[in-house]
């Protein structure tokens, strides 16, 4: 009647996809046999980066409405518990923190609001913004450490990247939101995993996840699309939990008779792409990329050459008459308003994006308001700005392998003269990585609005020696 | 940023798909001008119709392991407030309910878990399961009365069964599971009803919930399965809450770009079928079924026809040496376990219904349990129950709309006699509606092993009555 009450899996149920998946998640340890020294140490670094990441900027984003606006439902909504909400005001220190799933959907929140999160284009997500918050709440909730965040945190990271790899790009091309998607069985990969979970249950937790299908790109440009993270993160620590107490899905959901290759990706599905789970992780190779900039990737690379250009030729917005942006396919698709009307809006934006660089000579969450939005010195700046599918990028094979949300930025001079550069990846990107301290920077400029430079000292220490922290409680305290 | 925020929908948001059904629903009054009399009392009539089975079966599902544990984990996870949990016993009557997202979970996993609950052909879909626990428990919260609950209920079944109708049967046999993505919408359609919100928020209550797709067909058989229809009825909830607190969703998810229709449907998606909301309403034309017996509405016909033949001719389980059910394609792959390992795949089972019905002469939700699976008369009576799918059924074009689950049921019985009828609608069909006294001994059947006859008979009597309850809170005390 369920993975507990029925004992081993049937044979069928072992061959699953998810359920291959799972002995390797509930199995993985990064101190365990398998990884050799030198892949350990890599992948401990690169771990500890994407947490030290994925928890400043879900610091900043809680203070985006959609972060706030889930905090409070949140609140009203589920039973206080021992996990922390990110960032707790001292007010807010007052009460206990919420139950495992309410703390992860409104961490998650604040985690993807600033869009400002890591992104793996294995699987094209914002991985860590689900998987990071779903493995501290369920941790926080049993009472794990810090060596134990950091094996569910890869393993939760390495399940949600290998349904991506099984699935291919076409999932989100098609219109999938993958962060959503996948990161809900990441989420529960995760929670499964820093429960404690057997391969059978942690297996059924992927499931039961797998079958809620979390997001349509559509949600771009909405508060509903961190919400809809928030939601992912959320479900996979429920899925966890009714697998922990017998509840059981359909393990042969990613390649069975009713699946994800079936129904949602027009029977595409690459099952030898499991063989590679792990080997290397995809956290260490290809990696994840960090972002600069508080909008979708795909205007990164954009931005950052117009700033580049304007800089070593010692130009100020205005001189600029006009910025064309010839860009891939991938960043065609993403950036869908050309006219943004709203905060949201304008993180799909190429003329945001680049009109910010220009008016303000920078592009930072605080620029995320109506105000500036509506601010005339933006709004012309906005007017100058074009974008355009390239049409040899977009012939071009190796695209999405090598520079997937590249854009060859073209400047108009307003004394004639014009200035053109491509940029494949930006700084960030896996093959270009941002140096620890930028990236520890970048955590400092996110977490010491909101909780002040000495707790965001002590926190940053505390994540870069995450494996000697003794109970997760003390890294956000309730 | 917000529908609030921003005022009126932009003229694209007016023109959605579910702006226009949000417009319809936030005005739907069940004593509004635009219903003629005679179709106000009729849908009256029939909604209370499905709400007086879809409780009964919820206090009857009460009892079943999917149900207990949803319950179990709402109590976990859920605060504690006004909307009340189904069947609470005594002791559970101590506390306090829960918040309404958790009540709502708790009491469709509930409502669902016997399959024994009401189906809707257009949309293919176990709607009041999903959406009256949702309006029950918004209700709840916020004390709304009898009336605002038939005005709600109504309002979302409409709602779910409008977006079945405008993508069409494609959607299930594509392989979704349409009580969770259809209901989803249905009960965030409710929630905002009974919520009082507004066209705008309600518009942007279904757009969330739309964005989450609850469910796919591969979930028919595990005990994920009424856990999801919980799922999408929390989702509506939550969403219809997210959308009051300033949480937009993309309007035309359902026509739009990366919408319903591309991503979901193979693009098809008929948008004149918005043009028949409510009228007349679906739930009085062409109405819903209710079930006889607790498995997937599949195997109604023909265990019906078991049941009559032998009954007819004085016969015996045992005389009989050979079942043949010919079937129609929904009917085919809906029922996808011939040999059944557990409860929940009993209920997708041809072989088990009509081995109950010859070996125990009936098929009732007491026999969802392993004992009852593992009995050697029924394993016996299950090996000579063959089911195929009918070819001349499979091509007839109006098998759809006709008998959508209909069969041929041949009997061989051991003296070499053969026995053969059609039933392409069983009783409780629109076609061939299941009477009063029928319903009301079935809701007994349900209600009184779990609350008991006196209060079976005040909870009938109270729903029957609806209009003149002033609070729901009076329907299951807390």
């Amino acid at each position: 009647m369920s993975a507990t009450a029925t004992g081993a899996a049937s044979n069928a149920d072992a061959d699953a996809l998810l359920h291959r998946l799972a002995v390797w998640v509930s199995a993985f340890r990064l101190d365990g046999p398998e990884l050799d020294s030198d892949v350990r140490s890599r992948l401990r670094a690169a771990a500890i980066r994407s947490i030290i990441d994925t928890v400043g900027v879900a610091l900043d984003g809680t203070q985006r409405p959609a972060a706030q606006t889930a905090r409070r439902l949140a609140r009203m909504q589920y039973a206080p518990g021992a996990s922390a909400l990110f960032g707790a005001t001292p007010a807010d220190r007052a009460d206990a923190g919420l139950v495992s799933a309410g703390a992860a959907f409104a961490n998650t929140v604040a985690a993807h609001a600033d869009d400002l999160d890591d992104t793996c284009y294995v699987g094209i997500a914002h991985g860590s913004a689900v998987v990071l918050p779903a493995a501290i709440a369920a941790g926080q909730a049993v009472g794990a450490n810090g060596r134990d965040l950091l094996d569910a945190f890869i393993a939760g990271s390495e399940a949600t990247y290998a349904v991506g790899r099984l699935m291919g790009d076409h999932l989100y091309f098609k219109g999938f939101w993958n962060t959503g998607v996948l990161g809900a069985i990441g989420a529960a990969a995760a929670a499964a995993r820093i429960s404690r979970l057997g391969p059978d249950e942690t297996a059924h937790a992927m499931a039961i996840a797998a079958t809620q299908v979390m997001g349509l790109r559509a949600c771009l440009g909405r508060l509903v699309k961190p919400v809809m993270a928030g939601r992912a993160a959320e479900a996979g620590v429920s899925a966890a939990l009714l697998a922990s107490m017998g509840i059981d899905g359909p393990l042969t959901i990613l390649e069975g008779d009713n699946g994800w290759a079936k129904v949602l990706n027009d029977g595409q599905i690459d099952p030898t792409a499991l063989d590679r789970l792990g080997a290397p992780p995809v956290l260490v190779e290809p990696g994840v990329a960090f972002k600069m900039y508080p909008v979708c990737s795909a205007a990164q690379a954009a931005v950052e050459t117009v700033c580049e250009l304007l800089r070593e030729n010692g130009l100020s917005g205005d001189d600029v008459a006009h910025v064309l942006c010839d860009v891939t396919p991938l960043v065609h698709i993403s950036l869908r308003y050309p006219q943004p009307q709203t905060p949201a809006e304008s993180q799909f934006s190429m003329p945001f994006a680049v009109g910010c660089a220009l008016a303000f000579g920078a592009l930072t969450p605080n620029q995320l308001t109506p105000a500036v939005l509506a601010d005339p010195a933006l709004q012309a700046a906005m007017t100058r700005v074009e974008m355009r599918l390239d049409p040899e990028m977009a012939a071009d094979p190796k695209a999405m392998e090598l520079y997937p949300e590249g854009s060859r930025v073209t400047l108009t001079l307003r004394d004639g003269r014009v200035l053109s550069r491509f940029r494949g990846v930006c700084t960030g990107m896996p093959t270009q990585p941002m140096p620890d301290a930028m990236l520890h920077a970048k955590f400092h400029a996110c977490a010491d609005p909101v909780i002040g430079l000495t707790a965001a000292d002590t926190l940053l220490e505390r994540l870069l020696t995450l494996d000697q922290l003794d109970d997760l409680a003390a890294l956000f305290p309730a």
